[in-house]
């Protein structure tokens, strides 16, 4: 096990019925910006159960935030905010409002020439340095309502940038998994894909000797696999779509990755497929994923092997073997979940996407992707070409 | 699954070498109070740590706090505390020296007539009304180094009280697991059965659909299976040591008993085995747990199964017969450890025990352990007679 630190100081409030419970987590002199995105809160009624619990607060409103949350529309937020002299923000959405409004928070106390500092510095915000702000989640997916990591994108320049520090944990989480009802199941197996793969990111390296580590792993993992068919199935199903948030929250919330090593090169490799063909984030970590770990199994095959026999119940054949077989299982599983695995699936201009993205990532000088930090621009071709 | 609330701001400084951080954690101006229990960190060489990582700090020590931390030496430290007007404490040690420490801190700022109040009218500690204190832990087994609860004993009036609230998490906290290496075989076997058992408490009751926190309990005691025969074997084996002290301390911080109900009856019981005998509290759960699982066995049969086929690979058999084998699997867990599981092993003079421990329950209107809360003193009493 490698030397770690943890700590994780956000309140989750998780159940039915919690997000009344704002009002008694948010400090009563509070001057209130609540932040959401396209408007499908006010269609499942979580704006009216939030406007409800806000009585009685100073408050206002900013929506529009878009998925992939963009710098430009964030800055109008931020004006808001500092014309308004706002002390508290309060996200209402997905992964993307949560990561805009941690943004937000950051940028509202930065004191330097402009926000994008903090981006493209790659500025570790720490306590104290950033508003407070909480979240009501209403897509299970990112991690980002325990989490203080946030990526932002920015269209004018093609950047997608991320940033995080220990001033960045939401203050109260809360998680009413009767959201998951009226998600779309595109949505959900999204949710599903993204969270999973977040798992694979922080458990398919090498071995540590992380026992309790990788158990915990392998159980959101299994508990994943049980609960996606009936999610999908039916989203009103209560106990799945709360199992289902749960799982999404702790995939990310930063405990799997404590004391072990990560890769990360799937989302890597798949924020290009996004920049390029627009499609959506968890898809393109199924069409990398199994590219990316055939290509490197030698590297990975313990892991890979103990991954197929604890959460697929494959037994038989060769370390490498079990390897091979446990991430066809996974592309499998993302199939069943209407997710295709192939960039030909996606779009009929897929030549030349390989090389394409091996000279970016030759251009910003990534050329150390993976948890050995070995994988160069011309194995990332490969990987890519993999899966046309 | 139910809802829960979930916020643990405890950080972990996790392996080799991290007591040296103790300097960057504590804040320059504190004035602290490190308190041990009996010496042994003096032996170990945590001590020497310890006083080189407080140098240029103003700092003094109170050594001395017992297993099951006696008031009335606690009532000596709090002195000390008041009389230097001490800021910080850190508690160096075990569950008892950590639990003491949690006392202190409440007691330290408590402005009613007797500290003892906290405990007796189960006062709970509020954020910011404790001092604000730290721990380096030199033995796996609790959990307290990363929860806010507390157990404390009072020989003068024969109680065993327990307090906490979310002002009682340590603000940090380090877990170096080379300190496994000199700690007897016999404490190392109590922790594991301690911990196993927190995980048991939280785990055999009823199920509620909360597949997640099913998984992650299994997932501590499968790592606490692996693990320690090791640990006995070779308590020098670092990767053992790290995996034990990691899963002591995720058996009760919180997150496995989020979504689920709760027992604590074999706590409940065993704690008056410990009163009558001076039974180490860890083989008193190991006594006591065999009994109160066969007595319930129909109301817990559901996850007595679940817990046999997936920790301990039960496959065949009647729900009931699956149910049977894993409290045998159990019990022969603990055996193995070099620990007795039967009353009449620690003591010739047994005969009683379960009428008087009814009779104490009954005077102290304890009508309602387990998590039906229908447990009475009678069915206690059958319990400990099963156990003789």
């Amino acid at each position: 096990m490698l030397n770690f630190e943890l700590k994780n100081p956000t309140k989750i409030l998780f159940g039915k019925g919690q997000i009344a419970r704002i009002a008694k987590e948010l400090p009563k002199d509070a001057k209130i910006l609540m932040l959401y995105g396209g408007g499908s809160i006010k269609k499942n009624g979580v704006y009216e159960q939030v406007v409800q619990a806000l009585e009685g607060f100073q408050w206002q409103e900013f929506g529009g935030i878009p998925a992939n949350p963009e710098y430009s529309v964030l800055l109008e937020a931020l004006k808001v905010i500092k014309e308004e002299k706002i002390t508290y923000l309060l996200a209402v959405g997905g992964g993307s409002v949560i990561d805009g409004v941690k943004f937000l928070s950051a940028a509202a106390l930065y004191t330097g020439d402009s926000p994008w500092d903090i981006l493209e510095k790659n500025m570790r915000t720490e306590e104290g340095a950033a508003l407070p702000f909480a979240t009501v989640l209403t897509l299970p997916a990112t991690g980002s309502e325990m989490n203080s990591g946030s990526v932002i994108s920015r269209a004018e320049t093609g950047q997608k940038l991320s940033m995080g520090g220990p001033g960045l944990f939401p203050v109260f989480s809360i998680l009413d998994p009767t959201v998951v009802a009226s998600i779309p199941a595109r949505q959900i197996a999204n949710g599903v894909t993204d969270a999973f793969t977040h798992v694979l990111e922080q458990y398919v390296t090498y071995p540590v000797g992380a026992i309790l580590q990788d158990r915990f792993a392998e159980s959101v993992m299994q508990s994943l696999v049980e609960v996606a068919p009936k999610i999908m199935q039916n989203p009103a199903d209560y106990e799945a779509a709360a199992n289902f948030m749960w799982c999404c929250t702790m995939a990310l919330n930063g405990l799997l990755s404590r004391g072990v090593p990560g890769d990360w090169a799937i989302h890597a490799i798949g924020h290009e497929l996004t920049a390029q063909y627009h499609i959506d984030h968890a898809r393109t970590l199924a069409i990398i994923l199994p590219g990316h770990y055939t290509y490197n199994l030698e590297a990975k095959k313990e892991k890979l092997a103990q991954y197929g026999t604890r959460v697929w119940g494959i037994t038989t054949g060769t370390i490498e073997e079990k390897a091979a077989a446990a991430i066809a299982k996974t592309e499998a599983f993302f199939n069943r979940l209407n997710i295709p695995t192939h960039l030909s699936e996606y779009t009929e201009n897929y030549e030349g996407t390989a090389e394409k993205i091996a000279a970016t990532f030759t251009e910003r000088g990534w050329v150390a992707l993976g948890e050995h930090r070995n994988l160069k621009p011309s194995d990332v071709e490969v990987i890519v070409k993999m899966r046309y």
